[in-house]
């Protein structure tokens, strides 16, 4: 197969944003602009460059943001406070705490902290509850939900599909198989998790439609785990040395995706892929808060 | 194999009730004696059944309980107002609301209405979240966790075991996976929930080492879906037509247990497996309700 078994995760993630505009301006014709506060705590490159990405798509999109910088040393306490005003301001619909946390600071106990119907993460355990119970009042986590999109957009059918999901993670892994194993539409699977402790994980691969990668190992899954006409999703994010770069290393997905993308009916690249749509759905996510407001 | 592979559900229910008089012996020493309320809406006769079954555990136990009946026509309203005071009720340290509920009442609105710290039955969204999380702070549901005691007393290893799960329901199918898949001991297996949905469900239960059998279809799995040496956990409470019985009725599992037994490395009866133990976890759910009070 050729490069049109690509998903194009920017094409699509464009398209989504361009979905929301005309909600913004409705909102904003009703008196409301929906606010998104970021909390960053600390100086990790990574939390910068990405907070940086999704504050300039909310200026793009005409969504007010705000970022909040704590310092490295920041007790939980003292978070929990900036949350706890966030949580009041009646011009913030949303509010995200970048990860990674600090370790002086319990990541479960700020998800939990943040106000379920501002938890535009959809980390909040009341969100991740009715997720996982099919009730749809909730927020869904964006990483999955952009995975869930891409499919649906690129007219792959999860309905009875066999899904394997490697990587049991709060943010992509658990959340995507609560989502995929549900009745309903674009949903229905059978769906197997796959981690650290599974014995035959090649032979869970090979037997899959769909997998999606969200282990957190470099190129992982290679074109001997897999079958032809397999739909592959790369969550992964992962530095590597390269010494043919100019910063001495490289980004590279859990997928050995030169190998696998020639056998693969649809394919996420990477980046380009999956990434985009995190954000895109975050902006979605932010809407539907705003608007829950005016109702 | 003989009968010595059956899962005596009775008899570890008995072992984890006298694990509790000491605890509740400590409680009562410090003037505290566990509290639970029992909710039933209507006159169904299984509704009945059930909870006579808890109110009876409860006073051998010492745990102070109250039964709640409103009538079949109940709104709503009517029952959120009345779960708002048994909130308020400090001698009341657990909640349960049986179902099913009648038609013009929400069930996910009554689950979500229950103090998550009172929420014995593991049912609201806040609990279900932390389950998912593998956040050990929150309440899990009954039939579930007894299943992982009954796995964890017969030492039967999950750790790496090919699960399967015959049923996505929020009561068990869904639960169990989230539970068999963390991180950590007695978890840590790969877990497949199969479904209607699901195209070659006899393949995946031919390949698993512990099949939970939770559909509710009558003696869905036959010798030839299993694999010798599996372990099996059946949960299913099918009345089929008996004639003869004489209520010309009776209750079978999930399993066809004469055919499934021979083959079956260890196998819970049914009745007298799984059943006990919802129970035995629902007090077990309850006197650390009321320790938790006490901290």
């Amino acid at each position: 197969m050729t490069a049109t078994n690509l998903i194009d995760g920017r094409q699509i993630a464009a398209q989504i944003l361009d979905e929301l505009r005309p909600r913004i301006a409705a909102l904003k014709s009703r008196g409301v602009q929906p606010g998104l506060a970021f909390v960053r705590v600390g100086e990790d490159p990574a939390s910068k460059v990405y907070v940086g990405r999704k504050e300039k798509t909310c200026a793009a999109l005409g969504i007010a943001s705000t970022t909040q910088v704590l310092p490295e040393q920041t007790s939980e306490a003292d978070l929990l406070a900036l949350l706890a005003r966030l949580n009041a301001d009646a011009h913030l619909h949303g509010i995200l705490v970048q990860a990674p946390l600090p370790r002086q600071i319990r990541a479960e106990v700020v998800y939990a902290a943040v106000a379920p119907a501002k938890d535009v993460d959809g980390f909040h355990p009341v969100n991740v509850g009715k997720l996982m119970l099919g009730d749809p009042t909730g927020f869904q986590p964006c990483t999955p939900a952009g995975i869930r999109e891409l499919l649906a957009r690129s007219a792959v059918k999860t309905e009875g599909a066999e899904v394997v999901i490697l990587g049991r993670g709060n943010i992509v892994g658990k959340p995507m198989a609560a989502m995929l194993c549900q009745k309903g539409r674009q949903a229905n699977a059978t769906v197997t998790i796959c981690h650290s402790a599974t014995r035959e994980i090649r032979a869970h691969c090979r037997r899959a439609d769909i997998i999606v990668a969200a282990m957190g190992v470099p190129e992982f899954l290679k074109a001997d785990m897999v079958k032809p006409g397999v739909v592959v999703m790369d969550v992964g994010v992962n530095r590597v040395p390269d010494p043919a770069s100019n910063t001495g290393t490289k980004l590279v997905g859990d997928v050995a995706f030169a190998e696998v993308q020639p056998l693969a009916a649809r394919i996420t690249p990477n980046p380009g892929g999956v990434g985009p749509m995190t954000i895109a759905m975050l902006m979605q996510n932010t809407v539907r808060a705003a608007e829950a407001v005016m109702r």
